[in-house]
């Protein structure tokens, strides 16, 4: 399935499948995830496309179908996942296991082709991981929706404490995994979670949040207040990134707390210093290849739920729809043997 | 010298020497610096005064001259300096030895009776460091001018490596210190400190800067893209938090750097997310007991340069107008034994 | 209750309730806990009484009864628990929070009278807790038996992620408070227990133990690498700390493990370098007053489980024989008030 | 140059230069260091060779020779170093860039083929690290005999302070590059040199050493009590690792202290609990490649000094000689090309 120009429906064409060497693996797609970013991507509001025509598809799973010589640990028939914050230059980030910050034009369905399509070369084995025990389908959505709230939420640990509070604003896919996450990692934490939707709240109840707060119809910072003794909280992880949201999510933030920004809504935070505060705002991309083997850890013991809607190519363009329009319910990822 | 009301010349009047009892010490006054936050509190931009009239000072350094019953390790004589984040409500940052983030009205000179006099009761030796071998004037100096840029240099560590670049924003009274403070505490780190007057740069370069930009006349945020071959700064901390200072130094930050903002000029920074970044932006207030027994030790070994000038009562109204119009150089301490 | 000489039994004596100032407050004893480390201040082994007679009785809680002219936030009636952990002498540890490791002459009940006794004088309010919400005969348990693992749990944490492995060996008093904290505080970690007693083993098992180890019967190590597909547990706490409990936590540890040595039982443990490893040994004393907060509140929460044993004045002597002896289930505490 | 047999000189032999694809890269030798750990591994001390004949040479650098189709970022003629902590296992420790720490086997000149020769074959070109601006003789020697004493030094930083003491054991070459770090990495510490051997000591001296301590001749931990005024020392490095001096070093550790163990004599460190204390004992293994890279930094400013002796192959088993004798001053670099 391949982009042919920037805000043109994708297009079905037949490439070759790509020839192996060294330490290469090539993939035979189970699942490709849609990702809210494809959007951006498509209609050319972030202009990264190396080529035209191109495929996208960053969130991949599937079964080893070839391995080059070089390749150690991986064999033919293998599930395995792909991270996809793939390198090719050696600078401090990829040394220190921090690829995904290094070049967004080596990463897999963004600078390099991606997972839309039938097969998928890796460009080494170090990028994969073995997936033993998670569905195929699900694992795919890890890789970048299960993955960003991960790191996002593991940003907070240092500032929390038996007592403290998170609040988890914009409770949508990944705000989902969020609320899961703080759930998981934090110990004995009050979890708030705040959207304007009555529906995705009770979702997040469901999922683990102690509290949920419709800032539609509440004052969602009045409550953070209230909950906390006028403390406020000690992290926040703002999934939507909006001006507003991004306003309530620093007026609700006590002494040396954590604010993560991970939605790209595109807003703006205004943050102003003071006497007595040292509150920290920061953001977090995507994850590293470490932290995916902990979120596929916590998938294969049964800790987290993946809501995931099967799609086929012909399906695709259609879907993007939904997604934009925001009408998808859980993460929609395409099965190219379906088709 | 007393504040009788706000936007009122200070007046000289005759208040009781204090009694001591328990963990209590009576200090007298040998050094007592004259702080720009001291005018927003004249001035009543901060409203915080818990009565008139009311002593202000909260950087002091003097000598022991009553200690109470509880009190252990200090007796009369003892040359010291006071610790001004009082606290006297244990919670979560007074037990972590964070008193100064606890409550500004616990503070000496801004809640609680300051400096500004022969004698100082302070509410328990706990708050007092011994002295020796520094001279007590500019130990005054060292308890906030001195300590709060200890404290913003040390929050950026985490993020720096040798070959790693250092911004320091506004080279007056803080950022002198705070182009020393980088100096001494990074290991091997390009220190490049900028602001608009080319006296106070020179100055910079002489404490040990290795290059200087006057942002005047030079484009900063370029000049460190250019030094650091693109990538920006590991670490910058804005001495003036005005918005042109606060927006140049969010440009010039890195992958993952860390920005701590510490000047009150009241600007504001806009912050916003993207695919690849982790800047983390901070403020730090004031600094620990604990920092300021390093601070202490390096003035002991001669690492700091403390430029100050010495006055007595009479001087006090006058000096605060020069340094409300910047036509200060260096700190000014009031003497009291010396009117 | 006093001790009279090294390896007498305790005495009943008649002392003057002492008199409060300044920061000091009186506390009306409810629970004093019978600790370990009593029997080796009691026969000497561990030679640091100051005096004799002397009051034992480290572990306690009360109601506020009388507080001084300079005391904060606490007063009469109050509910409390009182840090033990006393320091007047200001050094790097006291000023970051952590007055236990200073000096232990100052300690309560070490160094300082304790609470086996109606009344306790507490230096400074600042070693006060509230407690509402925790009954206050378990309350006092937590200030030592419960603190100590807590901070032992705390020192693995950055060795942990989800998926490693934890190993607690000894399973009495304090590592049935290590098994739960590790439940607590760790991201989805796998909990081991090692024991030599089943009856222990099964309460491990039923505090949330993974796996339960007697290691009279089974190779401690071996299942360990067994159950870690080789690797070693990331994180230890040994309880004992036995010549052959310190040799089988050290023969567990992975790449970049940590251990935590918390039994005074005296054992050598045998350190050797080697060429991949990074192996990390250290001990845990004691606990910090904020850690302590923590631990509160979890109890408050209901979230950890107590064991305690309710005794007079006049049955102290024969538990202490118990203790000694090892008959002892759960923690014994003291209970003046019901004399 | 091949290691016929365990016990056996070296022998010259001819082996085709290796063939090259993928990632790899083909280096042509300038420099290959002669390491202590080299003679364990002629001796059968450790049995790890996988077959004979074998090249022997983990301290490497040279020049680019060839590269392979996926390479990025090098091309012939580049003057490199390479990184030798090689690891074909994606694990933890490689994942988080630290794969020195995950299978010995896949190590350059241990596991697989080395230096002791004309060209080098690296798997990829991700264990390379362009060198400008520093002699590639001594680069060679800092990918081992300076990258280990590196980390270990960096492991001491969280405990130390200005005004902390550092203490480094053992002043041959790894201890002289362990001196020069703490000067250059630790702020305002004070750092002690510990040798048998005055010349060592002198040496120590003229690179930085605050304090020399011959052993021999003076009580070595009462020296180090004495400077810290009773408290001990915060940080303490054992470049030898033999019982005696292992027993010095633990004793040297003051509260919350960092015994790191570098050196493979092979003594047993004896560790046991105490009441107040939490010295914290570990060893620390090579480096990081991003460590790796922080050197090399520090090597192309000047800040350090490597001092090298170069050989050729007809002098290496004479030069291997030397050194078990511990008649060689520096580091010995067989430089193939002068043959």
């Amino acid at each position: 399935m391949q982009l042919i120009d920037y805000k043109k429906p994708l297009e079905i064409g037949e490439v070759p499948i790509p020839t192996i060497q060294g330490e290469e693996v090539l993939i035979k797609i189970v699942g490709s995830g849609l990702c809210h970013s494809d959007l951006h991507l498509m209609d050319g509001s972030i202009r990264i496309i190396p080529r035209f025509p191109f495929i996208l598809g960053h969130e991949n799973s599937g079964t080893v179908e070839e391995v080059g010589e070089a390749v150690s640990g991986f064999k033919k028939g293998d599930p395995v996942v792909v991270f996809g914050g793939w390198s090719r230059k050696p600078d401090r980030f990829t040394w220190t296991g921090q690829e995904q910050l290094t070049n967004i034009r080596d990463w897999v369905g963004i600078g390099q082709p991606g997972g839309y399509a039938e097969y998928l070369k890796v460009p080494t084995f170090r990028y994969l991981m073995h997936t033993e025990g998670v569905d195929l389908t699900e694992a795919a959505v890890l890789t970048d929706a299960g993955l960003t709230p991960y790191r996002a939420i593991k940003k907070l640990l240092p500032t929390l404490y038996p007592g403290s509070t998170v609040v988890i604003i914009g409770c949508g896919g990944l705000g989902q995994f969020g609320v899961q996450f703080a759930r998981l990692l934090t110990p004995s934490v009050n979890v708030v979670a705040v959207d304007v939707d009555d529906m995705k709240l009770s979702v997040a109840k469901q999922l683990g949040a102690d509290v949920i707060v419709n800032s539609k119809t509440e004052d969602a910072v009045e409550k953070v207040k209230e909950i906390t003794d006028n403390e406020g909280s000690q992290g926040i992880v703002d999934f939507v990134g909006a001006d507003v949201t991004l306003a309530q999510a620093y007026s609700m933030g006590g002494r040396q707390s954590k604010l993560v920004v991970v939605g790209l809504a595109g807003g703006t935070l205004k943050f102003t210093a003071g006497l007595i505060n040292e509150l920290d705002v920061t953001t977090s991309n995507w994850g590293s290849i470490s932290e995916l083997s902990e979120v596929l850890f916590l998938a294969q013991k049964g800790k987290i739920q993946t809501s995931v809607k099967k799609i086929r190519f012909g399906e695709m363009n259609r879907t993007f729809e939904d997604l934009r329009a925001g009408k998808l319910e859980g993460r929609a990822v395409l099965l190219p043997d379906k088709c």
